[in-house]
């Protein structure tokens, strides 16, 4: 009896060991657990949002369900007709595998049974797909980034049915589908298999979410650490790398939001696969981190800063953030606030997450997002650069400022160095002008990126920043730029009266040392705190300086007598995007401040900058040598400097008063600036004076060499001295100042 | 004892007459009645948007109470100090007049009454304004227009605390405040009492009113019947003659929306006071007609139609039209329509009908407002054309086309005979200008209109309409204008397939016959009606004939060859609005199709018309010759033909697809027309066949010079004839055809 026993036990044994050991557990266990299972079969109906979600979900697989399944010989390029049916295919297996998880309904694992054997049949035949590109050919799709993303889909789809499978089905995928596929990834296309690029992220996080269906735990160890196994590859060290320390990846948000999706889906399959990894701990919490900086670059009305190759209207509400902002509240410290956004995103990740979320929402625990200023580094190490953001005030009516100081993004990155970008109200107000591009519409060049991204929105000279001798940075050349980056020289955040950022570039134009410093002071008496612009450029030749400004409203009034261009205009220039920009007015200072004011959304803006006799200023429109009409008809404002080597534009913007076409009113459509003053600007340091139409007097002292805390510094000018310890002093002016 | 008893009887009757007989009443009962006042006693705490407009009121009445009493001697002209103190004081005094009535507190009234007595310690001092308009002089005001409305005002409010006050201080305040007003307004200033204009409107209400609660019957008969009591002017010729059959008032939705107020104001007193006038159903219910054609006058985003002079943000959330819609609501039939529109309006009137209207939203009563397709005539008796109205969808997504056939609107008419505007999708798509003026903006000539309302917004080219000769209609010349007016030729409003306008002019150009129909065909298949632009040119002479678009979107795609301007832009003429024009592209069509889609609001449109060899085409911006940035920078699509006799434009208007940016998809950006002719075109009739992607052909036939029901039409052309009966049909294209 004993003995029996004991052989049937090990009988038991060798009959279980498949299914035992870690690779094998338990399905579903990737992104979707057990757990979540239970969670959302008995959490169904309970909450509004999970409810939704799931209905929308189980409409598509009961259409899917109706359709006759349909696996094309891969054939069409992106956009084209098999291309969008084998993606149509991975969805539909994906949530099939979902719903059947959920409901345990066998018309769902049947479906996508017949969909993998499907592909089975079909995969051993294939060769390279016919339209394939040569950087990342695929099979099923012309592109290898498109067939990782299928792999991501289905190996999910995969483990949620993998139970209802016959072991000579699960033989039968395995050995025509998923080993092949993994095999053509890891051996084929190691070369991007081991790239430590966005497209390599995807790759690994398929390949090594189908090994974990299979048991293949080599192959894990491949998509961790390389190909080689060396680490000099693979996930971690794209974590490693494509993020810097605070989370930013180089791209900028429009990129970071679309890179970070195979990151959280296979971040989330290792914390259940392999918790002793600690991945989301990884780089401190870099994973995290990411999730919260993507999100902090957005505006309050959930638009991410058009910085780089952007759509502006790309939002948060994104099936992408979705895993993340649902991931990110979980198991990163219930942050009610991205409640909110996940009320926003109206649908949730439908697993443990999903169910947590909404639950809090039902509660009513969700609060507006936490938008903050902070500053986020570029560079793996951080020493890249970054990007500063100030805000001041609630999501209802928020000015916030994005300034941009990084690398410059590979090549999707403009030529932007030291630009700003200013927010107000819910709406920008002075503008990054994003691409130029339709996204999808055929008759836009299919929707790729149009000339007009290269000619214009790359240029410096579309960006609120100087532009030196009318050219670009770095005369236009993304390679030269690829390697070098602006810096960061210090930030001011947790002072109530006053916020900054200042930071300098030494690369973009040879011999020319730019330094940027932006300000918003809150001097409580104003609607919105005043905005101060302190742009110092310094140069062993003269050059020619230009500092536009793009504002989205319409002119109202300036004191600068221009000359206007009524019956013809031209161009301002022929090339580096000033070809693009028509000459509408010209004209000089009439007295040492010049004033402009636009209306936009019911709000005045006026910007008030120093001029001296040198000074011309210019009214520009863009849309010249445009055939296509691709670019908007944007309005610009256009300081020159005509020749200096060092020069310093000082300007002020206020956001004042309100126009109320409807209920017939008007207020302080006026600037409230009385004088403006830059009572010193040496190396050392810079002193500005802004006094407002009640005649109260501040005073702005900034460091320009030596941000240092403790550091004191000294400024004469004008047979006066200012002293001030530290990066920065604002202060009420008295007469003996 | 029965002497005695009929002796006090007596004694006791002439003690009260003055309180007794039409006249003298009960107080309040002008706008609110003791039935009003018993109503919000009762009511208020019950429904959130009474306590919202009750406490808005009773906030700005306590913050008055903490003033002091402010009554300077009058002035400064329209928008200085004492203009707006005393527009300050008449809404205060209301204001306190209405919570002393509601709360009977003391203080109210004493406030009031304080007013009044230093209103009529100045007043008898007082000349004409030193400002004074000439036309129609004030005495508190620049304009009498001002005092009027003050009147209106006071009036109320005197009847408010009438019973409050004694008799001595009533005395008083009649003596040498009201009475002379009153003799002002209907002995010095005759001409503008007697005027049959909405400045007389305001004039003969405030006076009616006060001598309602003064008891002066004979005044109150000079006011509804003029001053020499003849019937020749006065209230009920003003109701006869500025107001069409239809409600509509001959300047249009912008200045109808100010015009009404004294008219309901003055009518809902006469409803209570004298109601055997039957004041809301004179001329068939004028009055609510009216109240239902300025809302119809506006698009799903309760923005008026901006037609003539008119502030494009203007909407029906306006203080005028809370009276309008609260007492349309209480009187004519309970419309549930009219409930959501207060609700956005998010105040009442404070009275029974702000009551009625709140109860009945706190019940869940509101219904989106039924806009319809309608015509409203124009002019006192309906003959002078009018404005065609076609609608097509819910509130949510309506596809809305406006004609304008009527006359010109007086001095703040536009020469735009037979032009026409397109909204869709809760947004302008084809727009007239509106005005040039950025209303109280100092910046800009003081909110006045800018020159350019005259060289641009008020011509012809700035239409969408067909300009002969590049000259404006009537050679630009308001005073023929003001003569002349268009022509209604049919509606069709009832046939599920197609709606049509048909309107024509004679006027606008000598010797120059013009006919436009518009027609909504709904074909069902496809996601909007489609718009057919049917506009017929006859001359003896040749002429040139343009027909320009103004879109607000951004160019797509065309197949025109067009020629861009890239690096200099000229004007397309230099007057008649031309030189406002930039002239960006020209080109002749390549095939006898010209088509031109442009994308706006994430929806794409494309503007497909009939070409020539002859037609030439041109892409316009506006913005040239216009010194102080007044216009705004507007895209236009404009079709000419060089020279002809005769000339017939069509043209189909499509609303396709969807562009989403943030989902990152695009559907349906190409036009699903395959083809469009105009098989016949005789003074008879036309004949227009449409044909769509999927080959299905539809031919509209249209009369052109005979609209009557019964009537045959033939009309033969290229060997083919083509029959009908009535104005129209619309059949499906067979063989025989
Ligand atoms: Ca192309
Ligand atoms: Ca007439
Ligand atoms: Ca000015
Ligand atoms: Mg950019
Ligand atoms: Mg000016
Ligand atoms: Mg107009
Ligand atoms: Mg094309």
């Amino acid at each position: 009896m004993k003995a029996f026993y004991h052989k049937s036990l090990w009988t038991l044994f060798l009959i279980l060991l498949p299914y035992l050991g870690w690779s094998q557990g338990e399905h579903p266990n990737l992104v979707l657990t057990a757990k979540g299972v239970e969670d959302l079969r008995t959490n169904l109906g309970k909450y509004p949002l999970l409810d939704k979600t799931f209905n929308k979900v189980k409409t598509r697989v009961l259409q899917a369900l109706d359709e006759e399944i349909n696996i094309p010989i891969p054939k069409d390029p992106g956009g084209g007709y098999t291309h969008e049916v084998h993606k149509q295919n991975y969805k539909k297996m994906y949530e099939a595998g979902l719903l059947y998880q959920i409901e345990q309904n066998d018309a769902y694992a049947e479906y996508v049974k017949k969909q993998l054997l499907g592909y089975a049949a079909m995969y051993p035949s294939l060769g390279l797909h016919p339209e394939r590109k040569s950087s990342n050919p695929g099979v099923l799709f012309w592109q290898g980034l498109n067939d990782s993303v299928w792999l991501v889909y289905v190996s999910q789809a995969y483990d949620c049915v993998y139970d209802y499978l016959t072991k000579k089905e699960r033989k039968e995928i395995e050995k025509n589908l998923f080993r092949p596929i993994v095999k053509f990834f890891s051996e084929q296309n190691v070369v991007n298999f081991d790239k430590v690029h966005n497209h390599g992220t995807w790759m690994v996080a398929g390949v090594g979410m189908i090994s974990y269906v299979m048991g293949d735990e080599e192959m894990v160890q491949k998509t961790l650490k390389g190909s080689k196994l060396d680490g000099q590859s693979g996930f971690l060290k794209q974590l490693d790398e494509l993020f810097s320390p605070d989370g930013y990846y180089t791209e900028g948000p429009y990129y970071q939001r679309y890179a970070l999706m195979p990151f959280i889906l296979y971040a989330h399959t290792l914390s259940h696969r392999n918790p002793e990894l600690g991945i989301y701990e990884y780089r401190n919490g870099v994973l995290p981190k990411a999730v919260e900086a993507v999100l902090q670059l957005s505006y309050t009305n959930g638009r991410f800063f058009p910085i780089n190759d952007a759509l502006k209207e790309k939002t948060y509400n994104t099936a992408e953030l979705v895993y993340g902002v649902d991931i990110a509240f979980t198991h990163f410290g219930q942050d009610a606030g991205l409640l909110s956004i996940a009320e926003e995103q109206g649908e949730l990740m439908l697993g443990e997450e999903g169910v947590a979320v909404a639950k809090a929402i039902a509660e009513g625990k969700a609060k507006p997002f936490n938008y903050r200023s902070l500053e986020l580094s570029d560079g793996s190490e951080g020493k890249n650069g970054g990007l500063g953001i100030l805000r001041d005030g609630d999501q209802k009516d928020q000015l916030c400022l994005l300034m941009k100081y990084s690398s410059s993004g590979m090549g999707h990155g403009h030529f932007d160095k030291l630009s700003f970008s200013l927010y107000d109200k819910g709406v920008e107000v002075l503008q990054d002008y994003g691409a130029v591009r339709f996204l999808n519409t055929v008759q836009k060049q299919g929707g790729r990126y149009l000339p007009e991204n290269k000619t214009w929105a790359k240029q410096t000279v579309s960006h609120n920043t100087v532009v030196v001798d009318a050219q670009s940075n770095y005369k236009g050349k993304q390679k030269v730029a690829d390697k070098l980056n602006s810096e960061m020289f210090f930030t001011v955040f947790e002072d109530p009266k006053v916020q900054i950022i200042s930071a300098l570039d030494t690369t973009a134009y040879e011999g020319v040392k730019m330094q940027r410093t932006m300000a918003m002071i809150s001097k409580g008496e104003h609607q919105k705190p005043w905005i101060i612009d302190l742009f110092r450029v310094n140069a062993e030749e003269e050059h020619q300086y230009d500092l536009p400004f793009y504002y989205m409203g319409h002119k109202i009034d300036s004191n600068i007598p221009f000359k206007i261009h009524s019956n013809q205009w031209n161009t301002m220039g022929d090339d580096h995007g000033y070809q693009h920009l028509w000459n509408m007015a010209e004209g000089n200072a009439a007295s040492h401040l010049a004033s402009f004011t636009w209306l936009q959304n019911e709000r005045f803006y006026t910007l008030t900058s120093v001029a001296n006799t040198e000074t011309k200023y210019f009214m520009t429109q863009l849309g010249a040598n445009d055939p296509e009409v691709n670019l908007r008809k944007d309005s610009g404002f256009m300081i020159r400097q005509p020749k200096a080597k060092a020069h310093t534009f000082l300007s002020v913007i206020e956001a004042h008063g309100e126009f109320n076409p409807n209920a017939e009113y008007t207020v302080n459509s006026e600037s409230q600036l009385k004088d403006l003053k830059l009572l010193a600007d040496t190396e050392e340091g810079s002193v500005v004076m802004l006094e407002d139409n009640s005649s109260q007097r501040w005073v702005l002292m900034i460091a320009n060499q030596d941000a240092a805390k403790e550091s004191k510094h000294t400024v004469t000018a004008n047979g006066k001295t200012y002293e001030w310890v530290g990066p920065y002093q604002l202060q009420e002016m008295t007469s003996e100042l």
